[in-house]
C-alpha cells in the first residue's frame, strides 16, 4: 500500500497540470502562434529551391563587402543564434555600427525590419549592411560587377528567376537572400506547447508565460513572434539610464521624424532571445534576467520578484529553437574580372 | 560506308588515349599518391566522431578570437576553398597579416603547416593564429576561460578526451580542430586518374601534367598532396621582382637562422590550387597562368610557351576536388563568466 500514495500522487498532478495547461494555452491562444511546419511564403517573392540555394551562397559570400571579410554570415551567425554576440557589430576598417545586430532567425515573420522597422522585409533589409560604409561598404554596381564575374552565379540567377531578361540584379540578390533567410525557421517548446504537447515547457516556464500575459509584457511582446510588430517608446513608464538607452539614437525618429516617436523602437522579437545577448538596440545588457528586469520597470512600472524573473526567463527560454541543419554552400571562383577585395577605408 | 569512318577513328583515338593515359600514369606513379577513401591517422591524435564534432564548433567558433569576429572558418572559409582569397588576411584591429593564408584543404597531408613549415601539424599550427596579435588576438588562458564558462563546450571535451582529468586545454583545443580538419579532404579528379579512370582527366589536363614531370615541377610538388613538403629557395634560377618577393620577408630564414634558407620556402601543396588565388606567400599574383609562369621561370628557369602554360593549369585544374558537405555546428551560448568580446588593439 506505501508505494500506492506516489503513484495517485502524481496522478493527481499530471491531471492537476494538464487542466492548468489547457487553461493556460486557451488564455494565450489569441495572443500567439506556433510556428508554421512549411517555409513561410515571402510577400512578392516566391520562394523555389532555386532561389534558396542561390539565397545560401549569396547569404555566407564574403564577396559581397568591398574589403572580401564580412558575409550576411558573419553578423547574422546560423552557429550562434544568428546574430553575433556584440554589443554592435564590427565591420569595415574595423569600425563599430551603431546598434545591435538582430537575429536572422525567423525574422521574416517580422512585421518589418531593423530595430526601427526602416526596412518593410528581408530584401530591402538585406540590401543596407551591404552598402553601409560601417558594414560591407560596398556599392550595388561593384556586387553585380562581382556576381556577373563568376558564370556560376550568372547561372544561378537564371535559374531562380527564370524568364527575367536581367536576372542578375542588386534587388534579384536581395530576392534570394530573402528566400534564404524565409527557411530559417526554428521550432521551440513553446511551439510544441502551443500545439498540445503539455510536457513540453516545464511548470517555471508555463508559469513565466503566465506572467508574461499577466503583468503586460504579452502587450507588445506577441504574435507568432512573440513580437517583431508594433513600435513603443524604450521608456514608456520610466526612462532607463543613457549607458542603456543612449540620448544620442532616437530610434524611429529618424525613419518617421515625428516628436512622438523619439525613442521609439519595434517590439523586439524575442524567439531565440536566450541566444542573442548582449541586449537592446545598445547591446549594453548581457544578463537575460537584468533585460527582463529593465523592460518591466521601463515599460510597465514593475518591480519584478526574483522568483518572477525566474519564471519569466524560464519561459523566454521556451522559445530556443532548433535550426534545420544548414550545409556550407560551396561559392563559386573569383574570375579575373571579379573586383579585388580592398580593406580601405573610402 | 561513310559513317563509318568517324567511328573507325574515334575508336582508335580512344585506343591510343587509353594505351597513352596507362603510359603516363605508370611514369607518374612513384611521384603521386591518390587521396585516401577515409579519413587520415594523425600522428599522437586519434581521431574519433566525438574529436571531429567538437573540432568543427572549435573551428567555427568566433569566440576563440579576442574580439569575437574571427574564428578558424574566416580566413580558412570551407565554402571558398579553404582560404580567404586574400592577399594576406585582414585580422584583430584590422590589422593585416604578414602572408597569404593557405587552404586548410588536404592540410593535415603537409609534412609540416605555415609557409616556412614552422609547425610539425596542424595541431600545432592551430594555435598560432589563435594568439596572434594580427589575427585572433587571443591568450591559452582566456581561451580556456572561455571554454570552460559554458558547459556544453566541457562535456564535449570530456567526450573527445575520455579519461583525461583536465580535458578541457588549450593542447586538447588544437587536437580537436586537428582532428576536423584531418576530415577535409577533397578527391579530384586527378585522384579518379590516378585510381584507374581514364576519362577523369581531359586530353589537356593529361598533357599538362606531362608537362609538370617533364619541365620538374614535380622535383619539388609531389606526393599525396602535390607539394606540401620539402623547402626550396623562392628563385631558384632567377629571383622574382620585390612585389611578389618581397626582401623584408627572408620565409624559413626565422625558422632555422641559417643563411642558406634565406628565400626558403615550402613547396606549396597545389591540390585546389585553381580556387585559392591570389598566389604565392605575399599574395601578390591572381593569375594561375602567370603563377605557373613565374614559377617556370624563377625555378626552372624555363620559359613556357603559351600552350605548355595553358596544359598545365588544365593539370592542375583536375586538382579541384570535392569537400564533403560541411553542416554547421550549433555552438554553446555564452555565460555570465564568458569573457566578453574586445576590439581593442593591446
Amino acid at each position: 500500500m506505501r508505494s500506492l500514495f506516489p503513484l495517485i500522487l502524481v496522478t493527481t498532478t499530471a491531471l492537476a497540470g494538464a487542466a492548468g495547461a489547457d487553461a493556460l494555452r486557451d488564455t494565450v491562444a489569441d495572443q500567439f502562434k506556433p510556428l508554421p511546419s512549411t517555409i513561410p511564403a515571402v510577400k512578392d517573392n516566391p520562394v523555389t529551391p532555386e532561389k534558396i540555394e542561390l539565397g545560401k551562397a549569396l547569404f555566407f559570400d564574403p564577396r559581397l563587402s568591398a574589403s572580401g571579410v564580412f558575409s550576411c554570415a558573419s553578423c547574422h551567425n546560423l552557429a550562434t543564434g544568428g546574430d553575433d554576440n556584440m554589443e554592435t557589430s564590427v565591420g569595415h576598417g574595423w569600425q563599430k555600427g551603431p546598434r545591435n545586430a538582430p537575429t536572422v532567425l525567423n525574422a521574416v515573420l517580422n512585421e518589418a525590419q531593423f530595430w526601427d522597422g526602416r526596412a518593410d522585409d528581408l530584401a530591402a533589409q538585406a540590401k543596407g549592411p551591404i552598402q553601409a560604409g560601417v558594414e560591407m561598404a560596398n556599392t550595388p554596381e561593384q556586387v553585380i560587377e562581382t556576381l556577373n564575374s563568376m558564370p556560376a552565379y550568372a547561372d544561378w540567377f537564371q535559374a531562380a528567376f527564370p524568364g527575367e531578361a536581367d536576372p542578375v540584379s542588386f534587388d534579384n540578390m536581395a530576392k534570394a537572400i530573402e528566400a534564404f533567410e524565409a527557411t530559417l525557421i526554428t521550432p521551440a517548446p513553446f511551439d510544441a506547447w502551443l500545439n498540445g504537447d503539455d510536457a513540453a515547457m516545464s511548470d517555471d516556464a508555463k508559469a513565466g508565460l503566465q506572467l508574461f500575459v499577466d503583468k503586460g509584457c504579452s502587450s507588445c511582446h506577441s504574435g507568432i513572434n512573440v513580437g517583431g510588430h508594433g513600435y513603443y517608446p524604450f521608456g514608456l513608464i520610466e526612462k532607463p539610464g543613457s549607458e542603456i538607452l543612449p540620448p544620442g539614437d532616437k530610434g524611429r525618429f529618424a525613419v518617421t521624424e515625428t516628436a512622438n516617436d523619439e525613442y521609439v523602437f519595434r517590439a523586439s522579437p524575442l524567439r531565440n532571445i536566450a541566444l542573442t545577448a548582449p541586449y537592446f538596440h545598445s547591446g549594453k545588457v548581457w544578463d537575460l534576467s537584468v533585460a527582463v528586469e529593465i523592460m518591466a520597470e521601463s515599460q510597465l512600472g514593475e518591480t519584478l520578484k526574483p522568483e518572477e524573473t525566474t519564471h519569466i526567463v524560464a519561459f523566454l527560454e521556451s522559445l530556443t529553437g532548433a535550426l534545420p541543419p544548414v550545409t556550407l554552400p560551396v561559392l563559386p571562383r573569383e574570375t579575373a574580372t571579379t573586383p579585388r577585395p580592398t580593406s580601405e577605408i573610402q
